[in-house]
């Protein structure tokens, strides 16, 4: 628990460094691992009628939670235990990994958005109650920044738009040159990369990249 | 076999395009997957006395070849099983992991040129005859392009120099900000990056990348 406040702290003070007038450009920086989305009614399928996930932690945006509860994913050429279930409830099944995972298990995810499932990977999810096929649910996360309409203002930038980003690590720098920006009035300012996006960089949580405009003829 | 000719024509139609004088910057990528390179004691001492390494297939850089042998490589967190082991011998063991790979194993191993195994972390080496613990053999590989002098010189780059490397991959487009320059008149010109760099861009082998040479002040 003590690391894990440490931890908090040392996010916190990030962010509120990066909210200096003096360093507009800073987005602080949130790695995803491998985690799993549940319908209710593939909730209950994999955990039991009437099952109902428990909190183990809340995320950086408002309302999101790691759930205690976790799953194994499965495709033709492996499996992978303990993969995280993300609450609250949504309307349907997704599974997020990283082209790592999707290599081990045999399949072949493509990039997108979160709840944009049309032509996904089919992946099996197998729950203490039960495992389910899925004819489609697997995706890698596009890259993301989420921002408040204020801070999209600030930025000069839109929401859907993409920018890229520079993390300027002293050992393994790297710029992400296709990052989509999402604005609500509801998000917290933060960058949204996958784990192999992160060790590419040896990017942890909480480290900051910069933001940086793409020119009209340069956005593909 | 009939996948791995497809793969070496396409690999080789590519290296002649990049040939182009029209096209002078483009690098060949090869993506290293985890590897092994064992001295001849520690051979003989995973695999039995007097022991030699069989040719499972040619690599690109001349006299490097993928053994049939793999071995296990362990930390204090897991294994991870099928490590291939690359010919020929060296006067030092040396094992090459992704990040990924790393904190799967609970190790923290530094990214390093090969062969710079001084303060590299610890590692456990498992072969059919017998386990090593090597106090010191991991490390992650210092992205870095091989090239012949002629080439360096129609680079205008030098051995040693930092370049970095743009992928206009359409999807997960990246640019690597610190890629080492390797010059001998051995080297057949191609750029090795890890797993972890491949899939932050979705990268495979024979894909290319451009070079662009960084400004002095950029230079870190």
């Amino acid at each position: 628990m003590k690391e894990e406040l440490t931890k908090r702290i040392v996010e916190e003070v990030i962010r509120r460094l990066q909210q200096s007038p003096h360093d507009e450009a800073c987005i602080p920086i949130g790695v995803s691992a491998r985690h799993c989305h549940l319908k209710e009614k593939d909730l209950e399928f994999l955990f039991g009628k009437g099952y109902q996930l428990t909190k183990k932690a809340d995320l950086s945006q408002p309302g999101q939670f790691a759930a205690n509860e976790t799953v194994i994913i499965a495709g033709p050429k492996g499996s992978i235990e303990r993969v995280r279930v993300l609450g609250p409830l949504r309307k349907e099944t997704q599974v997020e990994a990283s082209q790592t995972d999707a290599i081990k298990l045999g399949l072949k995810p493509p990039i997108r958005e979160s709840g944009d499932l049309e032509g996904s990977s089919p992946v099996t999810i197998i729950g203490p109650n039960g495992s389910l096929f899925l004819e489609k649910g697997l995706i890698i996360a596009q890259a993301h920044i989420h921002m408040s309409p204020d801070q999209a203002l600030q930025f000069s930038v839109a929401d859907g738009e993409y920018v890229a980003v520079e993390v300027g690590h002293l050992i393994r720098p790297i710029r992400y040159e296709r990052v989509q920006i999402r604005v609500s009035s509801k998000y917290i300012l933060e960058m949204h990369i996958d784990t192999d996006e992160a060790n590419a960089g040896l990017i942890v949580s909480g480290q900051t990249g910069k933001l940086v405009k793409r020119d009209a003829e340069e956005v593909r």
